[in-house]
């Protein structure tokens, strides 16, 4: 039985694995979408939403399963619990790719506003965040979700930028309000996703170390 | 034992509400001190941002320890993982709030733009379903849960109301783009607070039917 059990957890990493390239593929290609001005791209991340929330049922059911029937202990069953709340934040990620999406149909109505730069280096970053963090739930690496957490920052701040720049376009001229409204939202859609990934990187933190680093509790504590 | 079990899930409903209530609160805070163009009522949200957050904290670990000491079955542990999940959500609603507040912190620098009427209809709103799917939640009732999450339409279409009234002043006057930028950021916090509510009362369906709302499976399945 141990070593059935030790198969369905590996089946639950794979399927898992496969629910995260789905979402992080959504947001790489609503991202190529706006870059590309590429409507059928877009309608695909439409089209394929579908599949990542199937997929969302089919491994909530696969980590209630194993509860019931496995009874799991310690690292088993905290692993599991991680698994249904990272689950959750996937899911979420591929909802932001499709606001993103759905923005850049918008978008597409009108002409180009400005040439794109902080936009898709912001995805670059967001999309490895998500790779990473599951690679370091994948192989209980506490050390690189940590740092997966710390980029949040980084995204944060492009964020910011982001914003700032695109007020100053409104401002000049109300011609590209809606444009620019329409890409402040996508900077903060990929801002959401930043944070789901960084949730998942405390949920591994805290499953590999036993202590948590949300809320920076620990920085605090360590008068940091 | 048994009955030890049920005093333990007494407990955990408990601080689940108390989480609720807290959430639900901060939410209901920030909007008055954007009404009421209040300094200090914001900076109370800020403040009070560290007991939700520990509260989370504390009803993992119950959860936790209920799943490993106790093992249980079918309707329990549905109940607990849920439960898990449930707390995740609040705490998410939580960071909203502080969101609204900062953004409220934001607009209190200028001048009022326009007196705030849909804002706070949608915030009574989004309260009410917080308010309610715990209800839902505790009673293990299906019919509210599900009532609740159709609330979710009528706030995303205040939403977007809201969204395109300012979108107008904006053109109209581009002295006004920064202080209508952080309404539309104030209302799109105050949706997300309403998507939360209504996972929960995804989960809490699911709990008591043992079948899915979500993603409107059902609506597709029945040809509605």
């Amino acid at each position: 039985m141990e070593r059935h059990f030790d198969e369905e957890l590996n089946q639950l990493k794979k399927e898992l694995l496969r629910m995260a390239s789905l979402a992080e593929e959504a947001v790489a290609k609503a991202i190529k979408a706006l870059e590309k001005r590429d409507e059928s791209i877009c309608r695909q991340v439409l089209a394929e939403e579908e599949r990542i929330n199937m997929l969302e049922i089919d491994i909530e059911e696969m980590c209630l399963r194993l509860l019931a029937l496995r009874q799991p202990m310690a690292v088993d069953l905290r692993f599991i619990t991680s698994a249904m709340k990272i689950n959750n934040d996937l899911e979420r990620i591929g909802d932001l790719a499709v606001n993103i999406a759905e923005r850049t149909l918008d978008l597409l109505t009108e002409p180009l506003l400005k040439p794109l730069i902080d936009i898709p280096r912001m995805a670059m970053i967001v999309q490895g965040m998500v790779r990473d963090v599951l690679e370091a739930f994948i192989k209980g690496d506490s050390k690189l979700a940590r740092e997966v957490c710390r980029r949040d920052d980084e995204v944060d701040n492009l964020n910011d930028q982001i914003f700032r720049e695109l007020l100053t376009y409104m401002i000049s001229d109300p011609k590209t309000i809606k444009r620019a409204l329409d890409l402040i939202l996508v900077a903060r859609n990929l801002e959401r996703v930043a944070d789901h990934a960084t949730n998942i990187g405390e949920d591994v933190f805290y499953l590999v170390e036993g202590r948590t680093i949300k809320h920076h509790i620990e920085e605090k504590q360590s008068d940091k």
